[in-house]
């Protein structure tokens, strides 16, 4: 079965509590649980972690081979800082979809610079929760294409 | 009914012959074709645009107001350039979702700007045709929650 | 009889309707009625054109030669990128007012830089409709010591 | 009786005498009377001085509160420097009009930027003495829409 | 017969009449008729057209296809700003010279960066008239190789 | 009772080995004594904690929640590189202090540039182990305040 | 007895009136009775002046020279512009505490950038008029380490 | 005897897998093997370690004072984002070799950024697993000069 | 007779070995005996010298003074670093074309800045051996205007 | 009789005093002193004069017209932040020679840039007082050469 | 018999004599020796070669074609100028080795680019006159490799 | 005897005859002359050299160790681009001024860094011939300082 990994870097574990006027009220768990209802509508295999460590992250990614076939990221304030976790995803031959939950682009300067979108598959920012599923969607439509 | 406005801008035209290793083999009427079946499935009303000049998207989009709800803009290089057209979408009161068929974050540096961003809704970038459909339906689920 | 041409970029026939917290309630029609009123009083010929179209806005500035003594000009987002317009001015032989609506040097960075004002006689901003009332006589000035 | 400052900064004591190909020949103190006949006829009370100071400058707009409804400020060369002048304006409840003689745009550089343009009503720079009356014009139409 | 295209952007047709110490006294006529005998010397067709407007000339890059074999273009302005044009050029598969009557290299540091180099063949400035006959035999020599 | 959170990023359990030219030679042990003293005289709580990890201090900041009322942070080198401590310190409603041993400005310019003070309540630096409880008192003098 | 100078620079004598919102209802005068309270606490002497003149500042600090045993300094608007009043800090040989009201580092980004930093002992800022009390202690911890 | 620590950072531990056209086809096991059969040669001590966590190669770095003579790091993408291990290397008084398997001056320009070769004794960069062999010989180098 | 001076900077005695992909197979003295046949057929004298030497090129540009009437030189690296050059042909009262084999604007960025462009007649580059011949073709419509 | 002006700007007054080992230990009184007695062997009249004013230094070159030929001036601090003091020299028709006593383009990045040396005759620094000497060397040679 | 070419640029020849507190006491004839017994141990052959003319440097990489199989260079300055070297590395199809005898990046900023590096096999620095053997070594590893 | 050398470098062989409005009419040779009068003057030797080669000037300074005592120098264009010379400079133990016909801070941009001036002892610019004898002066006082 094909499977896929959602990651969730830095202060996610705080959604619907941080800065709702940004992030909104609905919490990490509300949206792992919309994700899985969405992979069993598709017929794939999830994980879904978080966690604030840019070390553990990369060794998420880097266990990711051979056990799924393509990677959500939402990773955060690390997006624009971590050139690891750029190296991690390049390293492990899986198709990667990035994600934000918020605009980054209408945001602070810093936020508009990212190093994980220079090799991910492509890009999905600015729609919430919904943002994930949307990536779900990407994904599969491309695990489809390359079928 | 709701109705949305997609609009494509300069040299999306020649979609299927231009550059088909970036861009892909589809057309922009095969685009359309997906696009009006998936508004269909979901009840919206579709307009399809596409023009080379910035000064007529700018009109298209004025002409929005009090006909659609929303609109999906693919700007192609005006994307970076065109602050005309931001200040058009932010005259108009209508949610708009930046799109792009390649990941303009892997390209050139001067692709990584965009005027539009600022004041999209959010954006979608790098998955090709199926970024239309994916834009559709954040565009879709935002007017849903707005509703 | 002393000729002007009152030439509006793109976005400014939304005025009145667009970012009123900005632009003010007025609209470009109004703004048209108190310039005519203003070069009857004078004495002054006028024309007054908006287009979106930044061609169609070097079009109008080189018809401007032989009909018009000199020209206002609120490129409105042109002025920040184009140096076509720029070229324009500086190709037929008449004083030019860079006018704006809002004091651009109050917004964002992008909209401090400005190619007309390069080859302009003098710029007025900030000061909402009645700018273009400041512009003609500015212009009328101008023309008065020339003459 | 409403009441407005005109401000003069550093060098403005030499105009007529200074770079007449920039500046023109006419004096600072030809301009203030035509200031005050401009005054007279709007029926606007009027205060006209000049100091090479900065800490002179700030200290005439602070004595401004309570006496001037509001200011209009040639500030020459601290217009490019000073962020005390803006705190100054920023700090006394007046609006404030920028004005220069020369079209500061179509000079040097470090001419471009402008401190005070960050918290002024607005700017009128290029057309020599003239923008004295554009500026108190423009002071008076601003003051008459919020009295 | 092989064919060519040549394209003029904004405010050449003002030649011979705009700042003749940067563009000399030449018309965009007389140019034409230069061009025109050159081409009959070579034995080559030729289409010859000028507009103000981005997205005419994108519309005419793109009506080359099928119908010229190479195209030299006198960009204006919009070398320095358009990225569409770049896009265009990059779209049809024709090979273009970039043309300059002037040295742009020696007049404002804007002039100096061009997208269109970016996808050219080559570039030729700075030798007015002359230019556009050497562009043509530049061309001719390129497709004669490429024959 | 108040209670407040003094957080120490990498290399500073190292403290009075490294640099003392720049640190000072007291130890970190020393510090976390002389801050328990002045939060006694003070009536405060007070946890103490150091590490290495940026994803660490993370979780330190979220624990905070419910449990402090304030923190200070002497985040060291991830002053200058950690958007994730600026958004964790920006995810909980808790006032925070940025400390540094050394005056930062006046040593490397990559230290000039400090993310956590984006969001800081207030900066203290350059007073060495005495800037813990200047940095103590001000945090206090804060919350007295608002209680 | 060990005395210090407490120096306040342009705008400052409009403290409590002047953007309450930024810098809070304290007048200068309140602020100097609090710190003549702390000084007298503290055994120490103390002079406290303000003036809008960079040149008089400078005056001042020349002064303090075997008078006071050391300096805070709130410069205001000067803090990032003037290299003259660094010059002076260092040629005379006190040791110096930066203060400011507000956090200067999450307003402007060109108030980002200190002159005075690069040569004081340390830098307080944020902690409104609470600053100039840890200021005072902090140069007296100072003062006592050296003494 | 004399000892050396070799680091290696984020991602190394895919050696040999990822991107072998930058990195080739050695393991990092392989690499270790290499190491120690020179340290053997030299009658060098060596401890071996690897890491994705920025915090566990801080917390590597303070562990060997005291135990090793001097470290050989490959920091992997850390290299150019981690003032924390700059400033752990320049806190342990031990010399350090940076290494790197590729040349990072010809990849992507935020690749040819140091941190760490502030304070390392020098850089060897572009020869692959060879590097490893080469830094330890240039440790051993120094360290005889200094013995 | 008119004569010419066509200079060869470093590097291009490898011509036709080095990168043939980027220069092409011709070698500089078919380049030579190229030049010879087009400035016989013209009636031009002419003389062709090639230096890795920047110094050397100073000399030869000097010497060509009151024996050539206009110069063309292919800097080549010389060409994005050499004031020295730029110096020596504004010295001599000569016109000069500028020449590249490849298009020197779609190759690395330091390759698109020329000094040597700033005081050239114009430039012409990515037409490989051809735009040697074109650049006399230049230099002679130059001359024989201004004869 | 010829006369020149000296002015000295912010800090010179404690010179002697102020960072001895860049400055040197001769006091301003004692520079006075030898520039009296070259003035006197040259025969030129002098006007010393030293203020920490910005706006002083202003006046003090304004009433330098009418009464002195020439002005030698170290500006201090001000040569790097004063366009006022640009501007009020090039206000005066007075050749002026720019004086520091260090080689400012040794020291800070921020002390390499003079708005004055845009405007100057020429500039001399590095040799201390000697500098003087020099200077008024150099005014006299070129009064001497357009007397 | 494998050989390798050994060039020294601008000042080497200096060597133990030029500030020996940066590049150490050793000559470049010991260099010299030290490489020779190297190369003979490893059976190299060795040509070495210094001078202070980028020209004579740039022929000298020409003349090692097809006389050696590789190239250690010591550039000195020329590393951080010269587009010139770079290029004619990259025209004879040898690996080079960069080296340098301080570390180039603990040093001023302007000596962190290399134009070299980006053409080079690898880099080595700041290991003093013991670079130059393991740069032979590093050398001597690489060609054993594609032997 | 003390001795100096002068040192010219690019273009000054041209000297009266390159851009005279730029240069004056005086030949390298006139200053030559006058140099050599005022070094009989103050009893020094003097040795006087001209060279187009930055190599050849870099071999005249390593020349001048243990025959001369101070160095003139005007590098011409190499002043802002040879770090090799500047190395040469800082090598060989002997004071250096910096000297330049023309004021470069009144020029072209590219023209205001000067690698040089950061190991001289001090600059004298814009002066013309003159500047010659103030340097000599200049050095004669220096070395008069340290005899």
């Amino acid at each position: 079965m094909t499977s896929i990994l959602i990651l969730n870097g830095p202060n996610l574990n705080l959604l619907g509590q941080r800065q709702p006027e940004v992030y909104g009220t609905t919490t990490l768990a509300g949206i792992e649980t919309a994700c899985r209802a969405r992979a069993t509508e598709l017929g794939l295999g999830l994980d879904f972690h978080q966690s604030n460590s840019e070390g553990a992250l990369v060794d998420l990614i880097h266990g990711a081979q051979g056990v799924h076939d393509g990677i959500v990221i939402n990773a955060g304030a690390y997006t624009h800082t971590s050139i690891a976790l750029m190296d991690a995803l390049s390293s492990v031959a899986l198709p990667a979809v990035e994600l934000h939950l918020s605009n980054i682009h209408a945001r602070e300067e810093f936020r508009h610079r990212s190093y994980i979108a220079r090799v991910a598959l492509g890009v999905i920012c600015g729609f919430g929760p919904t943002g994930y599923l949307l990536a779900i969607d990407a994904l599969e439509a491309h695990l489809g294409r390359v079928r």
